[in-house]
């Protein structure tokens, strides 16, 4: 399923003409960059000849929402864990209450006990006869990032060909960049596709920034091995990460986001969450005022995420309306 | 903008084959059919030379959503007018908050003041110099039935070309049937360009049956008179309206809703809303089921209603997981 590509109002203070990538409106689970990502997941799952899936996530997460929704509709066992931060655990998200309602079995662990839990809950699901599949490879988490790279590789193709239709090459393409695995399947589509535009990662995760840049990396590399191509020697000229946005990390926001998604609403009729989307909009926004872009086409990665617009709105309302 | 018809995985107990037709993914303000009724009134407006809108809604009006957005995109003031059954002023919705953002002036009244805050509204923004537009017409709300008609007149054709690539008809849309709009502008649309469809409106309103078919008949009369054609002699058959699914009335619902609405999703990803699709997807069930409806091809039209969605989730989660 193809989603649209529109026109932005824009800066008025700036000359770019701006665009969005509607993956938002994926049809399935609220849509979002994780629709198309979870179902790499599955078509994977299957080819590997496993029968039930183990997810991973925070209670925030789009891909263990999307993921839960994708087994439940196909009859497949699904084990979600979830990992907390300290004195965190009672917030109930929008994407948890969905998780619930598939039937998806939760076990909470806090972030260093991960490994450990995913471990567990292999054995388990292997001494029951349902032959687990993790979606990120083994219980430290690697060896499976080509996997998730194939989706936004294979979706690079709808840019180029807008872009053909158009008769124009974006300048740069903006998105949030929290796992990598978007921005890695994007680079890998430029490399194996080609096209002109930057590929921007604005970076919304606690990751350290070299740890992130190189699990951007070893999703292309793990891309290409797949494919049997050959990866390019400069490849790595393409990772393009941006850390000075993210604020006090993931999830924490003041009011200049705040301030971009009521200005986003208003002008364009798009709803950002101040986690991913808003953070990651309002960072391209800085950029391209702090290095005075001007007159340039730039696509913008709407990556969904609804379900926390609705968390931030169920908030601020509580705080401000009541 | 075209939305997408997909099947759905249907009813494992009957053997209808069911679509669902998505104009909850419509672009702007988190979609819906009031998208294209609210650009069909902004179009009359411009028609008619005025330059502020007035409108009108309950606080989960997604009509009034979706016109604040739009005219605060395009800069158009906007006032709307919220009417209040007795003892309800505190709940906030989503969709109040969403029309705050805009800017857009909030007018409350009780439902037998709507005639008088209509006319104060219309005298003050007068005066302004800004002349006024009321979406419903004068200021008992009629006289302006074809308009929002038309939208749906128009959207029918996407129906006609999916049935024309896939090279089957449906033997019936169904949908949920608040102000009649959508279902006038459908039936207009299949009386104008054919088709085999019967257009089933599930009544989701408090409105009385004689007067909400009577608005219906006045939608397709005024759009025909509007587009100066000629109506067909029999075209009341077409007006096919099920009051036996509403429950206790507009906004009520019981646990037989809560189920369809976890269902629907466990089992195609749609998010539906206690208010409008979830009752009348639940209604068309019913209906099937009752009728002993067998072997037919079924669309649903998803009318949206994502923020009413959240304000669901937001109860039940405060209700049973906290």
């Amino acid at each position: 399923m193809e989603t649209p590509i529109l026109r932005m109002a824009g800066n008025p203070e700036d000359s770019n003409e701006l665009y969005i990538k509607r993956e938002d409106l994926l049809p399935f689970s609220m849509g979002g960059n994780k629709v198309r990502i979870a179902e790499a997941f599955f078509r994977d799952m299957k080819q590997k000849g496993c029968s039930s899936m183990i997810i991973y996530g925070s209670r925030h997460s789009n891909l263990c929402r999307v993921l839960s929704a994708l087994c439940r509709s196909r009859g497949v066992p699904c084990v979600m864990i979830c990992s907390h931060e300290e004195g965190e655990e009672q917030e109930i998200t929008n994407n948890t209450v969905l998780v619930d309602w598939t039937g998806t079995e939760i076990v909470h662990c806090r972030k260093q006990e991960i490994a450990a839990a995913v471990e567990d809950v292999m054995k388990r699901l292997t001494a029951e006869g349902k032959t687990p599949y993790y979606i990120f490879g083994n219980k430290y988490g690697t060896g499976n990032e080509g996997t998730a790279a194939s989706a936004y590789a294979e979706a690079y193709r709808e840019i180029l060909e807008y872009e053909g239709r158009q008769g124009f090459s974006f300048d740069y393409i903006f998105l949030p960049s929290g796992t990598g695995a978007t921005q890695s399947g994007l680079i890998c589509g430029k490399l194996l596709m080609g096209g002109r535009a930057s590929v921007m990662g604005v970076m919304i995760s606690s990751r350290e920034y070299e740890r992130a840049r190189e699990v951007i990396r070893e999703g292309i590399v793990s891309y290409f091995e797949r494919a049997g191509k050959i990866l390019p020697g400069d490849y790595q000229q393409e990772i393009h990460l941006l850390d000075q946005y993210r604020q006090e990390g993931y999830g924490k926001y003041d009011k200049r986001i705040e301030d971009c998604i009521r200005e986003v609403y208003c002008r364009d009729g798009v709803a950002l969450d101040p986690v991913y989307t808003a953070k990651a909009f309002w960072g391209m926004k800085e950029y391209l005022r702090e290095k005075q872009v001007k007159g340039k086409k730039v696509l913008f990665l709407h990556t969904g995420g609804g379900p926390l617009f609705y968390d931030y709105l169920t908030k601020r309302e509580k705080a401000s309306l009541l």
